[in-house]
């Protein structure tokens, strides 16, 4: 027999999954713009931050209604703790979508160069895939699919390193460009930051799920 | 007479002021490493560092316990998911300075340039006095002494944009000088951040004694 509990957690499931999907669009329309050269759509990820920041509040308000009703205790409070910073992570995630569309218009407004865009893409993927994993390892609970999402940190963490690199090269080479040069370092970060923030959701899955905390480098497995 | 959820909920205070201090201890320390340029003050950061860590754990232990133990309810369940959020944004903070120490010490090891140092002081003292004000605020419940943090972001948020604007300049006249004036702008970037997360701080202060959300361009007052 399902308890009550049961039904207020799954909706509580239902409505960070929401929200992550409103976070991967706003990070695909950003990217989508910064490669298509494309203001308006910059312009369009204001209406999906308002998604989610309402997300963001109904949240936090479902997660205290649920506290308060039901005095969760053991694993079920650990499950509504996690929804809390996820809740957290997920919002943090669309400032972050939101400042590379500031950014990214600045870079529209200049002269284009183009050398880092490749790799910028490459980790808005890889953000996009570790949005999509730690929720998807949320929801069912999946431990391994989490530490999976913590090693492809690696690849984004990499990957910023490099545009920092080259677009210094660059800039120091062409004093016209440092500006645009700028832009494409603070997306890079952006971007870092988001794959960071899915890092946190994949920590909280495996302490949700365990009860382990692998946070400041507590060992897993 | 004084329930047991009450000295659990002074407990809570304590740990977050003892936990701010840390923080305010890091943030210190990185400026002054920066100011007198000495190595050996960043790289003792991470002892901070580690304190701080245990810190965040600690009090999200402190939290699950009292949540599990008395079922709060109403104001005080608000003030448990305020010092939950607390501790997150304190950590957070933590980061920041790390990242700062980072930075500092990169730029420590490049052709000095100044221009921008003493607006990063500015700041420092600022996101310093953010810190304190805002959890001050949260112990004694003071609401309007919240609502002055908020004011205090714009000025940090400004001497951000003027070092980044200045910082570009330099480096547009001078490409000798790319790598120490990002350096300085990620700086900057770093205690904006910091601004941001006492921001959050007193948002939460203010959600937790008037159980209004003022998050998200709600209104107070």
């Amino acid at each position: 027999m399902e308890r009550a509990i049961d039904i207020q957690l799954e909706d509580l499931k239902k409505m960070i999954l929401l929200m992550g999907g409103h976070v991967e669009k706003s990070l695909a329309q950003v990217t989508a713009a910064l490669l298509s050269r494309d203001v308006d759509m910059f312009n369009g990820v204001h209406d999906i931050e308002k998604l989610i920041n309402e997300d963001h509040i109904r949240v936090d308000n479902a997660c205290m209604h649920v506290l308060a009703k039901q005095g969760p205790v053991a694993k079920d409070l650990r499950l509504i703790i996690s929804v809390l910073k996820i809740n957290n992570d997920l919002e943090r995630m669309g400032d972050q979508t939101v400042n590379i569309s500031y950014s990214g218009k600045d870079y529209l407004g200049r002269k284009p160069i183009q050398q880092q865009l490749n790799d910028i893409q490459k980790m808005s993927e890889i953000a996009g895939r570790m949005v999509k994993g730690s929720l998807d390892s949320f929801v069912r609970g999946d431990v391994e699919q989490a530490k999976k999402i913590l090693l492809m940190d690696d690849e984004i963490d990499a990957l910023k390193g490099k545009v920092f690199q080259d677009a210094m090269a660059h800039m120091k080479a062409h004093s016209d460009d440092v500006e645009a040069g700028m832009d494409l370092i603070l997306i890079a970060r952006n971007l870092e930051r988001l794959g960071d923030h899915a890092t946190n959701i994949a920590e909280d899955v495996i302490f949700a799920v365990t009860g382990k905390d692998v946070r400041h480098g507590g060992k897993f497995g």
